[in-house]
């Protein structure tokens, strides 16, 4: 459940409430595609701007169509409070697991971050998925700490931003967390554009916003990135030999839009252009790309060919 | 209600719940000392950390013992459509204005952030004070983007980042943003430690964290400094011929803490070392200051003298 594949899906919502019919689908598709778990209610499931009711709404909706694959469901929230209130609906909903961010709004210390993770540690009973995202926390962890909330009871795996896009750095710094967390512990990787590098080099698990829209197409990336071996930089390793590369680098134009208008608003515009949801689908403040670049993401799809 | 010294209080609060009583007092012994509006519900008022229904009863204690003096009240949230909630929540408990922070988990773009001053503004019957806070929302302003948020209906004031501590960098802050602004808009500085410079060289109001905890002599550095003209640099002011000077200057262990522990965390002690609120008083994952921080802040308040 902490390897391979897991695909965070939009949780498609507006102003009015959430499209619970148009989330079922999204998660349904992804299943029948064969991802290997769901990151519901993650960053890209717009968690932080829901309540708990929604939320566990959410996660009844997606635990309903996703099967046999595992759910895991993001329980973060600003007060430890609010964190464990979640906690309980998600393990009440079903959730495999869970994942937890430190969100913060008045900047967290260490020892403040550990606490969070101690305290929820100890309320849950299935595992827990550390959520390292320093662009939508404000924290950035530690390897040190992240070794340290490793040991905690319950701890499955450690989801971190971005390894670097070269392979040798990439390896480098999934290997240097790795010498530090218990063998038990997987390290999944955010950063749709760096996946193919990263699980090549280490990491276990793709923590992927583009398999809630493009499944097939991530599920191929996964299984060739895994199957292959690292291979050194030095070598021919061209496109062509290396399947998860080639894949990964017919899917860079989307990348780019990801890098360039964040992930979710991209990924967000691509379900409204595939009409997988309605528009538009991101709660306010957050607002639909313009035409421009909605232009732009209807390109980068063509590109990347039937989905 | 846009100038001079505005106290921000703590919402004091553990895992059980809010405490009204003491929030109360707070609140009481404030208006009492002579400041001339408060920030409740502030990033000093925990806001960020409270469900609605715990907004409006601190709104309602606050209202209820500040007796004359204005309350402006904190209503943001990471969700637009919780930000037009709480607006109406805060004019119903009579809140004299709000304050806006643009609150992010999704990093935000200025027109999104636009936006949401937009859609505030339409729903506002009372003043909005624009509250830019780059530490807790990740959200950094551009002057331009203040100065078209200053040209929405109903905005009075905006509330900055601390302004240099050098007095001419402070003015020449200042003087920048005073350029861009409106007439009718007032500038409102955070930053304890850089209030009395600020006060002198071109602020209209000190947004203030201590002020909560010792409003005297809060209200005795703002009003020096907005007595005492701005001083060129070059000139002679000693501490000893500038009393806002001074005052800020026998505070100086206090800045000092803010700095290193965050200015939440040492009101708070403060506020527990003064008998003002029990212990703890912040919400996990939140946590009091250590025994030896807390040692360190009964030395400051001892060097400030009698409260």
């Amino acid at each position: 459940m902490f390897t391979g594949l897991s695909a965070f899906p939009l949780t498609p919502l507006d102003e009015h409430g959430i499209d619970e019919a148009a989330l079922g689908r999204l998660v349904q598709r992804a299943a029948a595609a064969g991802v290997d778990s769901f990151g519901v209610l993650g960053s890209t499931g717009s968690y932080a701007y829901l309540g708990r009711e929604e939320r566990r709404r959410v996660l009844d909706t997606a635990v309903a169509h996703a099967g046999a694959t595992p759910v895991l469901a993001g329980i973060g929230a600003l007060r430890t409070r609010d964190v464990l209130a979640h906690a309980a609906d998600a393990q009440e909903a079903g959730a495999a697991a869970v994942l937890l961010a430190p969100v913060s709004y008045q900047p967290l210390t260490p020892e403040e971050v550990y606490g969070l993770y101690e305290d929820a540690a100890a309320e849950l009973s299935v595992p827990l998925v550390v959520y390292d995202n320093p662009r939508t926390t404000g924290f950035a962890f530690t390897d040190e700490l992240h070794a340290a909330i490793a040991t905690l009871p319950g701890v499955a795996s450690v989801k971190i931003p971005p390894v670097p896009a070269d392979p040798d750095a990439a390896a480098a710094r999934l290997g240097a967390l790795r010498a530090l967390l218990p063998d038990t512990v997987t390290i999944g990787i955010s950063g749709d554009a760096c996946a193919a590098t990263a699980l090549a080099h280490g990491a276990d698990a793709w923590c992927s916003v583009l398999a809630g829209i493009l499944p097939e197409v991530c599920v191929a990336l996964t299984r060739a990135a895994l199957r292959g071996p690292g291979r050194p930089s030095g070598a021919a390793g061209a496109d062509d030999a290396d399947p998860a590369r080639a894949l990964s680098a017919r899917l860079a134009p989307v990348w780019d839009l990801f890098a360039e208008h964040g992930s979710l608003r991209v990924a967000a515009a691509a379900a409204e252009v595939l009409g997988l949801t309605a528009s538009p689908s991101l709660p306010r403040p957050l607002r639909p790309l313009d035409a421009e670049a909605r232009a732009a993401v209807v390109r980068a799809l063509e590109a990347v060919g039937p989905s």
